[in-house]
């Protein structure tokens, strides 16, 4: 991880058995020491009785020295209130790896953002099993790894993909229209890190050739949706889905055409949210702030 | 079936295996005989090789008497084509009947369209298995008929169903939130002619309680999906799918308030379409012309 | 105004500037007076230092009289923070004055929604220019009073209606295509508390014939709005819009049918939020909750 | 112009006032010749009484020497039916320019889509008023022109820029968010050939700064429209639009930056349309084929 040179801000992601009077403590405390609370929303699932809630505020009047915020906030309140929480301080730029296959569109639609520095990411490599997308990160200058993985070398591959990962400080995955299954053990090292884009709109048409489905069962609608990974295949929680519409004058080639769009629009989104940490997980379904 | 006024027209809908010619002969028949074409549009599937058609036009200078144009048509060209066709005539209005159980939302939504005029239709009775939509049948002066069926006395009810709607003339069904299941033998008396809403984007959620099931899942956008009724539940050929975004502040509630608006207007739609001779179905899927 | 009897909530809606603590001062309130808080949302508008915020809570035992809460709240927080600010309890039905004149789309999505309960409101009365939809009234059941207004008259006019509205005890008014300029007179009696429906999306199209000019112009989607109406025309904040997509394919005629559903859908939308209390005004534009 | 080795075909687009016969005639000539229709669509504005056609047909079997498809159809249908109409070959690849400021996301979307090969097109050069894209250029291999305009060096700039296209064949220019007012003069060298994005829901917020109007008004709806150029400026014939929808909680920020990715989607369907040769315009709108 490297520091960038922006004002500083501090984001706190949580949820937590719903009780009288979190958001207040919270802010309260926050306020009290001089933090300027630049952004606050929250949620409350009054089914399951779970209080979620994003807080960011500024650090540069901010009277807890930074290196101790996380140990100040556990102790007063994650604590006593049973939280799952993180709390990340916007100076860290954390690290993506984008895994890739064949296809160009998802991977060149996250490099032009990278390059255009709309997000506060740093792309340290990119990891294919195929050699074809190599052209496209040399033009960016990023690292290129191919791993030839398959199901019968997959147990022998997988760890060497994830030591390279964890050696390079990788924080979470993208998997970029990648054709092949993780495996859980590999998941198990990105639990709610590796974001997928499933050429669908999940839950229907599961699995492979989905347009080929769509097309067969005669639907008026495609879509594309960005989830994280699980072990259960395209059964993960839901980031963002969006859809466009069709009619009997598209075939499957126009299909797969007008999907590319979605897919690389949806998963970029997904990215997004995930890197300004606007995305909470409970249940297998996600919180996503605006 | 009773006459309207306005000025007559005729509406060819047909399809067949594709050929050389056939549009530019159907044309030229219509031309040379003083038919004023007022739409064309066509299809061609050029993967299955099938040609799709709608071509309407104007009556009044048309040098072949109405009563023998279909025969005219089947001798020149449906049987030279092998063609699936009909002609419709716009003075011909059809009766429609409407299948509703407890909810109003789709029942409102077309009967206020039908009250306005919209459609060139005749609705001489509404079905149901219950009595709760009896008020609003009669404040459009519609004939309530309460068949109290379920699994047990479908057998004996459903053809008192069918003989009544045969005895009143009725064209086609629309099952308005109809929460029954029709059975084979009532289908194939009205094959492609009775249209339902499910409160799904089918093919995801397929049966009861799809809105639990999009909560469940998590989804990120909810559908509503209008089809010909066939023996496999919710699989028949789709007409039209609407969708809307949701977030997680929606609960269960708020997704069926939300469902009821997509529900309406894709039902009504579909009918729109079906109305209108603009609904063609080939391999459980539709060409729906605009 | 009339009660109805489900559990009885209070629902707080302010914006004020932006100051720290308002929102703990609040809920901590709320709570410590043990009412269940079964809503919160906020917004706080960083560039113009407004806070804005929306709580709901259970009164069975909050301990503050619910006939002394608003002196409470009031004296505690509302001076002190300079808040506008309105506090309503959800078993007062407000009273809703629907304007129509010849269309029956929006009226019908209006009192198909009331007929099913979907809403908390009342409809004491139905006003009109024209005599046309008297008939939709009285199968509803509600009193229709035509007022023949022009531009001639309406200074003569305009204050018989405001009267009857009084003395009705009307809360707000729903414009569900009702074909007349409002004056400012009658304006400052219902400040932010007149909804109109245009059929545009805009600011295009602002005025008289907007699928006229919409057709003209050639654009490939159609809107429309819903907002309060201001003095200015067509030019209020804005509560909902929608759009819907068009091709060369569209006339005038189908422009206009295929508007008439998303003006009632966006009308119906807004009236929804309006009395759901959860629309709050400020510099002509909105905030509307979830 | 080069040649490439897909089957070949030819495409015929064309209009002209609306006759009998029309349709019969060209597709009887097509199939008379051993040409295997591939793609038919038509639309006729009964108002206007236009008819529009777009034809492809296959050419490896037509009997007519395709250097005198040209002159045979003039003869024949072209001046007989006063149409404005062109025919092209699909294995000729045309030549696009693309002018840009210094914005990258329209510009990486469209070399994206060359680089994967997803059009038929070759783009010979890349120019801009600045210096910020050269890089975004190189990485793709295309040759960067800076030509510095402003006001007042137009007159002067602008005709070496149209030699420089005309010298290099180019036959169509897209304008990926190139902050320069085309000239009259520039555009009657390119008249429906150059293709501009503009950053709002046209005929909504013409000019400068669009995001920051439409967040001024307050709309909960932003868009994006592509059109062709035309002397009066953001008036020209749409040819695509999409819209997204915001809420409160987006500032100007959040706008530009939704507006992105609206604004590249957009901008590309309008390039792939007009190279697909489907499009046409008349009376300032356009006919865009499915």
């Amino acid at each position: 991880m490297t520091l960038n040179n922006s004002s500083e801000t501090a984001i706190l992601l949580m949820h937590c058995p719903d009780k009288q009077g979190i958001l207040a403590s919270v802010t309260e405390f926050i306020n009290a020491n001089n933090g300027n609370i630049v952004y606050l929303d929250q949620h409350v699932d009054y089914e399951q009785k779970i209080f979620y809630m994003r807080i960011a505020w500024e650090l540069n009047h901010f009277l807890i020295p930074t290196n101790k915020i996380k140990d100040y906030f556990n102790t007063l309140f994650a604590e006593r209130y049973q939280m799952s929480w993180q709390i990340v301080f916007s100076n860290i730029k954390p690290k993506m790896a984008i895994f890739v296959s064949k296809m160009s569109h998802c991977l060149f639609d996250l490099l032009a953002r990278y390059s255009a520095g709309e997000w506060n990411v740093e792309i340290p490599l990119i990891i294919s099993n195929h050699p074809d997308m190599a052209p496209v990160a040399e033009m960016f200058g990023i690292p290129y790894h191919i791993f030839p993985i398959n199901k019968n070398n997959k147990a022998e591959l997988e760890p060497q993909q994830i030591k390279l990962l964890e050696d390079t400080g990788v924080d979470f995955v993208v998997l970029a229209r990648y054709m092949q299954v993780i495996s859980n053990e590999f998941i198990s090292h990105f639990p709610n890190k590796i974001i997928n884009i499933h050429h669908s709109f999940l839950p229907a048409f599961v699995g492979a050739k989905p347009y080929h489905a769509a097309y067969e069962r005669g639907v008026k609608i495609i879509g594309a949706t960005s989830h994280y990974v699980t072990g259960e295949l395209d059964a993960g929680p839901i980031i963002s889905q969006d859809v466009a519409h069709i009619s009997h004058k598209d075939d499957i080639g126009s299909l797969v055409l007008k999907g590319r769009d979605l897919e690389k629009i949806v998963l970029s989104r997904a990215v997004d949210k995930h890197l300004q940490h606007k995305v909470l997980v409970y249940n297998n379904r996600t919180v996503v702030f605006n």
